[in-house]
């Protein structure tokens, strides 16, 4: 169950899911060199950064580490770096490919990576969180799977009132990260983008 | 097996497979991305080629068509639509994105198709034939699947001998194709490209 419906493989079965996965991830690759409005060598750069965090160094490659991690007892370094890789590669891309249509300078770059890069980690500490405080009805997916494959969260090592301190931390160095660029403290979209910290820490799904 | 060896999914699981070939696809557009020599331009028509090759109008497509036929008694023309996407596409870009690379004028990047296209279905229906022919020592993979599956196959509907003249015909048409291409008649790349297509009638595994 994902969001209070069956999961794509779930549904669909195996084969289709795995399928639909190849198809989207090509798809992403298809959008940018087909509806790029930016100049061509920044569009190439796009796909490069979108390639970088989507991969085996990015994204695949912290799925990878997350299925090692289901063997062993990780150390919290190791499971920061996976959560880095697995859920913040990404978060970080999307708003870096923002920094970079925006045609914004490279310490803008940078501050936008140090915001994405905390919100990611926050995310994933509220998961953990939520996995063992929720319920299936209002996660709208199962609970307890972490405990149940005695894997190390942030849960396991710090308890979940310490997680929960680290998790607002996080948010509070991403606000401090926006405070740090012109266009964010000044703009309708910086808003979004506080509003968006600030939800992960509410959010119950 | 394949070529001998266990697959990707026997010696490491399905999971670390499944992780293996989105590495592999996202790895190809950061190649692409990264390494071009080419204008940016024409690199991000390259990485446009490839993604309609490999996306769901082109091999994913096709796979997923393929799984359809495993539960019907799909008619030949499905399966020919189903091997030009699940084969031809990617062989055909393999081939259109070398020209593209050579900046070759329109006429040549669509006998260049032609001749992809054609060694794509050849190769699909000598693949069949080897399924009912071969021994698994000598293919390198387990035989006999496609009549266990119940499948239709050019095998199944014309029988070995005229599938195997089908075969013969397309080799044929692509060779005619490399004939019209002037670059082909003159250069050594040329000659590869004629053993390459006539590799496909010869091939054992």
């Amino acid at each position: 169950m994902r969001r209070g419906k069956p999961s794509c493989h779930a549904a669909f079965g195996e084969a289709v899911a795995l399928l639909a996965g190849d198809g989207l991830l090509t798809k992403a690759f298809e959008v940018i060199a087909q509806h790029s409005v930016l100049p061509a060598a920044q569009t190439v750069l796009a796909i490069q950064m979108l390639a970088d965090a989507a991969g085996h160094c990015g994204m695949i490659g912290g799925q990878r580490l997350d299925l090692e991690n289901e063997r062993m007892q990780a150390p919290i370094e190791r499971v920061e770096q996976t959560n880095r890789l697995k859920t913040g590669a990404l978060i970080a891309a999307a708003v870096k490919l923002g920094c970079l249509a925006a045609d914004a300078d490279e310490q803008t770059m940078q501050l936008a990576d140090v915001y994405a890069q905390n919100i990611g980690m926050a995310f994933q500490i509220t998961d953990d969180i939520l996995d063992c405080t929720s319920s299936e009805e209002v996660l709208g997916k199962p609970i307890g799977s972490d405990a149940q494959n005695d894997k190390t969260t942030y849960v396991s090592v710090y308890g979940i009132d310490r997680a929960w301190e680290i998790a607002a931390e996080k948010i509070e160095l991403a606000k401090r990260s926006l405070d740090r660029m012109d266009c964010c403290r000044t703009s309708q979209d910086g808003t979004f983008l506080y509003d968006l910290a600030e939800f992960i820490l509410s959010r119950k799904n």
